[in-house]
């Protein structure tokens, strides 16, 4: 359980966490154990996912079921989401059964959602869909992405902070749910074009990965809907082939078609456009918060949309 | 995620629980949501199984993973974990902070326990151990199948029933350790001959099928402690492959030499040695409970060991 924690990435999810919860005045140190549980499930959520996604390179290292094979790393899997269930309980003593509960209760959410929008975007997959717009990419990246990784971080974080203002109503975490969406999209949209266009060495997975896994991204969706007939039919083809079939060749063609049709453009326009909407819910959602951690967050957004590895 | 519920089978766990409750003195309803988590958990348990063990068939259709491919399967189980997890904190309020919690920290346990279990065994499928003694058959027995279908399903009960007796220290939950590990241990031999000698019909899972999987039973246990050296080489050899290089000959030529070593025999007796031992503690464990749950018990009891599917 700790190979992939002890090679932990970036720790996006904890910062975002405890840098909300001192932005908005609380003391870091309550809301450890809950960027604990996040980190943990998170990297529970990585082991499957590679599993589901058949990758093969996580972190410039072979995936955990290259390594160990897929049955101890699917029960591996497990035991980490089982350690974040006992993390939880024991952060029900020092936040106080109240608060404690609530956070019980954003996980509960963050859990649902985010196997919610795996379940979608496997099942595009499996019934080879190539209708997926833009409004159905933005639903599952909200579902699958931003509820975990954005929108419940900063609500756990101010919860620990504000508790009784939340309690009597005068905090509403409603409020950096549309914000944690724009960044969220705009952070997924921009990883899924650094996985067509960056380099292995610093991306640490493998370039190109995305289209044989037939990943739904904004771009495919886009291609999907803009290719020619003949081009649409050997899209499908080629994704309907088991994973292993799809060649090298095939995803040469698929980025050369992305590029003619204008898709990694399109997407980064979109991710463009997010971003914009994220500076403006996140100026009003962090006004008159503290501002070191504030200065921070603003750095964070900023670092994650426009980072090149 | 109703897929395995709906088809359910005999729901052993989530009886056995509610009759201690009320075998205890309890009022069976305050236990039903513990046993609906109980029963929930076992499924997701069974589908995260059946993709490890690489199994076919479940209660006589195709395991999920091959109706609905492995990685929509490992996602339908997390989702099952997570609507346990909210089963769970619904929990608190009907019965209580205090017992509520303590019901957490029993399925905390029953979780570590049961991938614990799960992990020792796909270890010596890995590492392709052929060393497996009765003592480790007996550790990865309790740890994987006892602690959480028949030592915690009572442990449970029985504090729903009399929180303040165990409160107190009054009742004390781990008498039914060594009761639930007796019987658990039969059961799950008395499983694993059926797995041998079964018919596929009345049974639901390929019959040899556990050979197939190279799953350390306590037979093959037996044949690869008592069999002759070049037996012991043939046996390391076939195991050594993937699973579908294994043939019917294969299997056929195991089940010859566990009836020629008296593998089965052996696991037969141990089973029954193990349900002696279990009726000893039955009688000790449920000394002065009452009748009409405490009758159902023990049928319950000679069903599990002595049913023939």
């Amino acid at each position: 359980m700790r190979d992939y924690i002890e090679t932990s990435g970036k720790g996006l999810r904890p910062a975002l966490l405890l840098a909300t919860c001192e932005a908005f005045g609380g003391n870091s140190e309550n809301a450890r154990v809950s960027a604990a549980v996040l980190e943990l499930l998170h990297n529970a959520f990585l082991i499957h996912d590679d599993i589901e996604d058949q990758s093969d390179f996580r972190r410039g290292r072979e995936c955990m079921h290259k390594r160990l094979g897929v049955p101890l790393a699917i029960n591996t899997g497990d035991g980490m989401q089982s350690l974040a269930l006992r993390l939880l309980r024991q952060n029900l003593g020092p936040l106080g059964p109240e608060t404690g509960m609530r956070v019980v209760d954003e996980f509960d959410h963050l859990l649902q959602q985010s196997i919610e929008g795996q379940a979608l975007e496997l099942g595009w997959i499996r019934d080879n869909r190539l209708n997926v717009d833009a409004s159905d990419y933005l639903r599952m990246c909200l579902k699958k992405t931003c509820w975990y990784s954005f929108i419940h971080p900063m609500r756990i974080g101010a919860l620990i902070a504000r508790p009784h203002d939340v309690a009597s109503g005068a905090l509403n975490l409603d409020d950096f749910n549309a914000f944690g969406f724009f960044l969220g999209a705009a952070f997924q949209i921009q990883d899924d074009v650094l996985n067509l266009v960056g380099s292995q060495d610093s991306y640490g997975k493998e370039i190109g990965g995305d289209i044989y896994e037939g990943k739904r991204t904004l771009m495919l969706g886009q291609l999907g809907l803009k290719a020619e007939e003949p081009e649409q039919a050997r899209l499908a083809e080629m994704l309907s082939n088991p994973r292993d079939a799809r060649s090298t060749q095939d995803v040469a063609w698929v980025l050369e078609r992305m590029s003619h049709y204008g898709s990694i453009r399109y997407a980064q326009d979109a991710a463009n456009d997010l971003l914009a909407a994220a500076r403006n819910e996140f100026a009003r959602v962090f006004a008159g918060t503290e501002d070191p951690p504030r200065a921070f967050l603003g750095q964070f957004m900023d670092y994650l949309v426009t980072r090149q590895v």
